[in-house]
């Protein structure tokens, strides 16, 4: 089955703004096994959306639309898929007492325009919406599905899962897309390609999509079959054969970001982390922080942006800032040692570079950033270059520092949740 | 004139990426006095790609696709348009020569595929990639033009603005969209508009859009005109009655983020800031030094995830925590009171609230926030209720200190930049 998406608003088509909607109803249509073979956003103007539903219903087994469903003159999408499948538009009372109800639980009282919104065309069915006032629509023409959302994503969403969902599936047969996603730090897009490469070309019915993001590679495979035994078996077999290529380079088999793969590790492990930095201002704390319950394992961290701080919260030397530099493989190490030993954490981690763009020298580059980990038998530094500006060194640094804090606890034998499949 | 844009790419149909290309090509497009009027997204299939096409030049005086000139099979853009515009396919020597060199140049040789990418059609003007190998193409037909761009956002942003950017100006006439973008902090959706609808309301020409982000509302202005000066004009005059009407809560005419309008504020002000956070995790340290030259003001921060580092590193009583416990009016004063001595920054702020999705009771829920500025000649504070999961919560929370910053410099009669027109 073949579906495609509509995306009703001119304000989608200004500068500011994308349509996200479809790439919740993306995953969840390729769920269903509905493929997604066109994405299309319209303005507000009538023989646009028009265009757009008729392209729709003459090419594809299911056109789904979000916007265009709100009360005012503007919102056009109920009125011109009625005309155009040839329906009369009739005010559906049950619609219509849902809607005054809403306003009356939210004490007031429902504006006139609003019953523009109970208006159904004949023979379509009313999908429910428990999020606000814009009802959704299903309409079957001719063996055809037009499905009409609301565009505020929360209502769209639940209205797709509470009630569009159910009704797709049986009517999309037996074939579905069966996915995995392995996600890889610390190796270039280059490196992991030439390794899987020789991989993932032998599966013909498997289609593999690299993603390259600052400091991580994301690895798709995904495979459309009505055979979900026989298909997870093929693919269990390409993520194994995949793993052992990438081995421990691979930190989830399960989407998580780098961060919540840390926490699990230094959950595990009942170990604690503090950090001291510099140029990444903090970014290294938040993200460790992203994860609910971090209080469990990060203890405090400090932004020592100036020299004078180094020395009074960390108790890095002036004298080995004076001779070595602030950005220095040193420091980095004193700073890692200084914040483990002042919060009495297990693992500590210093940061110390030029995130730019000013500030580099030809020793110093901007760029250049040193990342130290103190508490395991012997001190772990790295120097490195990051490419691009400011954000993308400071997140690249981050990127870094926790792939050296989980493949510690692999290295060092202890407990990890990252490279199991 | 009337633009559509093509995106060529099965990626872009899954549920992992977006067409980010067209947030770019319609600020430039505008910027030329065109309009855009759909965006597409298509995959590599022969017969959709030239549907897309065909549709785009049965009705925009511009189509301009990204993507689908690499050098696979996949590739079909140059091909599908050369067919549909009756036009044969050439090799072009020039075009081959500059893929040649492009490999010479990184020390490699060139593939035998790569040869596609010098096929150019019929009367086609190649668009030089100085930025990668595969060259755009200008075609024109029937007064219409077609643009095919590279995917690669690097290699069609520069196309852009040196190859099409003049080529189009000459086709556009004299209108222009002119804009103004405004940016408010401090004050919910529903109360902006109702300020300023009776204003915008009066102006037919021009279209005013409200974005709303957490903790921050941009009013966005756009009128499409040949007469520049009369345009300005009026788009002065409406700016000047919404400043009237938001006053101090309008943080930038120039679409700075917040952390930029502060570092403004605090550089001329010759002002320096630190920072102590709890529950923001270092995120208020980390949006102060994303701001290049940041070490010009900002001294330091601390993240005092546990009570003991709140006692230890700012002198925050065990027995204020005792009493008042951790999230407190009294502990947020005393985190910026002891972060502001320990650093001698000329002001601190201190942050501690429940971030969730744990740790909430009935009297401090997951939400609440207690933030405070010292430094001033009173004590600033303020506890909030924040709506959201953790992410949300966080952001705002670092939303509303760096606005009590910035309204600090306004109210105590200091330098800004925020408020100007």
């Amino acid at each position: 089955m073949k579906a495609e998406i509509i995306a009703v608003g001119s304000e989608l088509l200004t500068p500011d703004r994308l349509d996200t909607n479809s790439l919740f109803l993306t995953a969840e249509l390729n769920k269903l096994g509905i493929e997604v073979t066109r994405k299309c956003v319209v303005g507000d103007k009538r023989e646009d959306v028009r265009e757009a539903f008729a392209h729709g219903l003459s090419r594809s087994d299911v056109t789904i639309s979000t916007g265009g469903l709100g009360p005012t003159e503007d919102d056009l999408t109920r009125e011109v898929v009625a005309d155009l499948l040839g329906r009369k538009l009739e005010s559906n009372l049950a619609v219509l007492h849902g809607i005054e109800q809403r306003f009356q639980k939210i004490g007031r009282k429902m504006v006139d325009i609003n019953a523009r919104q109970a208006m159904v065309p004949e023979g379509a069915t009313v999908l429910e919406n428990s999020r606000g006032t814009a009802p959704g629509l299903w309409m079957e023409s001719e063996g055809r599905v037009v499905i009409l959302l609301p565009g505020p994503p929360i209502e769209m969403q639940t209205m797709f899962a509470r009630q569009v969902a159910e009704r797709l599936v049986k009517r999309a047969g037996d074939v579905r897309q069966i996915t995995r996603e392995l996600r890889v730090a610390g190796m270039p897009e280059s490196d992991v390609d030439q390794r899987i490469a020789p991989i993932y070309t032998k599966y013909d019915g498997v289609n593999t999509t690299i993603l390259a993001a600052p400091g991580e590679i994301q690895i798709h495979l995904r495979a459309w079959s009505a055979d979900r035994a026989a298909t997870d078996k093929i693919l269990d077999e390409m993520v194994e054969r995949i793993t052992l290529a990438l081995g421990e380079n691979i930190f989830t088999h399960q989407a998580q970001t780098l961060e919540f793969v840390v926490a699990d590790a230094l959950t595990l492990n009942r170990a604690t982390i503090s950090t001291a930095e510099s140029c990444t201002g903090g970014l290294l704390a938040e993200r460790l922080t992203r994860v609910p319950g971090s209080s469990n394992y990060f203890l405090g961290g400090v932004v020592s942006y100036s020299n004078t701080l180094k020395s009074a919260w960390v108790d890095v030397p002036a004298a080995m800032i004076e001779s070595h530099g602030a950005v220095s493989a040193e420091v980095a190490q004193a700073l890692a040692d200084g914040i483990r030993r002042r919060t009495g954490s297990t693992l500590g981690i210093g940061i110390t570079g030029v995130a730019g763009p000013g500030g580099g020298t030809p020793e110093k580059p901007v760029g250049l950033v040193h990342i130290a980990l103190a508490g395991g038998k012997a001190p772990i530094e790295r120097g490195m270059n990051f490419p691009g500006d400011r954000d993308r060194v400071r997140w690249q640094a981050t990127q870094t520092a926790l792939d050296m804090l989980r493949r510690y606890f692999i290295y060092a034998g202890g407990k990890h949740s990252g490279a199991k499949s």
